[in-house]
């Protein structure tokens, strides 16, 4: 019984004296025995972590109401809103926590994205990108329709007579953003008078209603050095503000103007005029933003804590300097920087393998891994790993609280 | 309606005159609909696989059974089985199809997709990988309980031995074969004396059946250039058949020598003792194989032909050079080489975005797109990449014939 009088020393270690053990050997969940706990009002039975069958997609709560805290107070000190991105966490449960805290809205990437937050209650979304095709207008126009508050973004004027028309069709005023591009020239429409030019057809046209811009600078956000990124982020967006202002002067109702992201959550209220910032990674973090340094921490970004990993399962321990573990490329992605192994030194982890993680062991490694312990790395990118998911385990110490959904898992369309 | 001009033009081309056009701006199908036609036996809609709402995942069912036809043959001419790895395609339908076809059974990466593969009908499995938990032990028995062509692997003596004691428990006798570690020190127990005597530890224990061995060598698949793959896999496959051998002096009932793979399917017949093949990449090729070049094509790996797309609409194209598709690292991951648009030239794809793909022009594109215009990419590694989705659509020239549950997506555990 080695395995288990292990996994219970790091048990205790971690979650202290009180709390339950249940031994490794005994029992163990899977994803489905976890569900159907949760869906029946079983947690009760205080599962630890340790218990679960691995690849599982774990937060830390105690980790995750810190940052969503810490989020608020800062948006509520610097004068500016937050408009969490869903993207990140597909996770409605999460987006009412951050709505709770009080966000003015969530920002979806896509519409199914949008239904699936609205289907889960919320009820104000700002749609970031444009839908073109008859099959996504229809889809976003049928949102808009019974969600008054959703918003959808367009960043073309054909695009915007298409919404119009969709609109119009069904009876209703749709309300839109303009996408403005930063400089990044992957969706938006210039900085300027193109952007003018737009809001003012789209505030012209009978199925909607302007209610402002966004303008995310998706290239700031990893820029490494706080100081780096702050000035390559003001300097940009000044443009943005020109464009901001140009729409103000010209008599159009811009009470949106959204943008940037986690890296730069602390610099936006900085650029004029915006009014809130589409923050998504915060809740997770991870080991690309950790990479980039923060304000006070110049080597690790440490504004926000790592509250996402994913557990993990060894599989083999044969040989010499490296074992074999059961989170590979589905269950980590191959993003880099790799994902770190937590509470641990002096080893390094790769996910490359589409089926296997592997443990590599330096020279002064903190433990040495046997087959059946488990462990948990630090994600590499909180989005696409997420993605990947169908549910999350919610932890509180070492027992898990609750199972929630990813409602919006695989949601690319 | 340019873009339902071009559409058609696109339509026709790929489809020959007689193919049934309906127009993009009329209609489109979201992949629920498409689900519930199919569910309802409705497919003679006929939708053209250019309504589908993107991004979605393609399958061309004329390469695919060309592919699964030309492994078939192959395999019988050289003598050997194939047992295909469904850690590929997670889609039952596939496994049947490759069922069909002679294969003497499937081999699955995790439990959960062995499961998968047992309730759509599957009833020949062989786990390739260890389960060392006692909640992945205690699945792997109850599959074994329902399932008597279910055969798992095992790598260490302990683990065995806990198989065993799970197997009598349940009052069955469970098939085991001896996973060996070709030299890539990921999973199995190394060559010779240590497999010998884990293959006579499981011949003895009582709730274990013997059944042969696996030697599976992940490092072979992608070596460029068919001479040098040839020989390195040859050499390294000699330590594998002397194992074999051991085991065949010993009295062991060795009948199954399982291994090799796409990238070695025309190699592995020559190694000594083997009974089949572990192919799985073949029925979809992917810009990964495409790159390591074959026997006859040093250029391409064109043995197979690449059946699997991701389609994709433009949402951008006011940037020069350049334009913004809906299909990023979420839709595509980031596996390298990146994406390859099928029948263009003069241009590059990149899914670094997790929300968005890139369309790169060169100096002599052969088109350029326009907002709203679909595309199909051959996927870069297509194991990680049909993970990502639910559904694949079955297309016969433009026809989308079927709708296609990927039944194990996601299951990582």
């Amino acid at each position: 019984m080695k395995n288990s009088s292990i996994s219970r020393r790091r048990f205790l270690q971690a979650s202290g004296a009180a709390a339950i053990w249940i031994p490794t050997s005994a029992r163990g969940y899977t994803s489905q025995e976890m569900r159907d706990f949760y869906a029946n009002g079983e947690m009760s039975v205080n599962v630890s972590k340790w218990e679960l069958d691995t690849p599982a997609l774990c937060v830390d709560l105690d980790l995750l109401e810190g940052n969503l805290d810490k989020m608020a107070s800062t948006m509520s000190t610097n004068g500016i809103a937050s408009r969490p991105h869903a993207k990140t966490h597909k996770c409605p449960t999460i987006a009412h926590m951050q709505m709770d805290r009080g966000s003015v809205g969530i920002c979806t990437a896509k519409v199914s994205e949008a239904e699936a937050m609205f289907l889960s209650g919320i009820d104000q979304i700002l749609n970031t990108t444009g839908n073109v095709t008859p099959t996504k207008i229809n889809r976003a126009m049928n949102l808009a329709q019974q969600c008054p508050g959703f918003i959808q973004a367009t960043d073309s004027q054909p695009n915007a007579r298409l919404l119009s028309e969709a609109a119009v069709a069904k009876g209703i005023i749709a309300d839109v953003v303009v996408d403005v591009d930063p400089g990044i020239r992957r969706t938006g429409t210039p900085f300027g008078q193109s952007a003018l030019q737009l809001a003012q057809l789209v505030d012209q046209l009978p199925g909607l209603r302007f209610r402002g811009m966004l303008c995310y600078d998706a290239a700031a956000q990893h820029v490494v050095g706080f100081q780096t990124r702050k000035a390559q982020t003001l300097e940009r967006m000044v443009q943005a503000t020109d464009t901001f202002n140009l729409m103000n002067a010209s008599g159009l109702n811009t009470e949106i103007f959204s943008g940037g992201g986690t890296g730069t959550y602390n610099i936006d209220h900085d650029t004029v005029g915006m009014t809130d910032v589409q923050v998504g990674s915060y809740v997770f973090m991870d080991a690309q933003y950790m990479s980039i340094g923060g304000e006070q921490d110049a080597e690790v970004y440490s504004d926000f804590a790592t509250s996402l990993t994913v557990m993990t399962t060894v599989l083999n321990d044969q040989y010499e300097g490296r074992a074999t573990s059961d989170a590979g490329a589905k269950a980590c992605t191959i993003n880099q920087p790799w994902p770190i192994i937590k509470g641990e030194s002096g080893m390094t982890y790769r996910s490359g393998s589409d089926e296997f993680g592997t443990i590599l062991y330096g020279d002064d490694p903190s433990r040495n891994y046997k087959v059946g312990e488990k462990l948990e790395v630090i994600v590499s990118h909180c989005d696409p790993v997420v993605n990947l998911y169908d549910q999350m385990y919610a932890i509180r110490g070492d027992v898990v609280e609750a199972v929630w959904p990813i409602s919006a898992r695989g949601m690319s369309a």
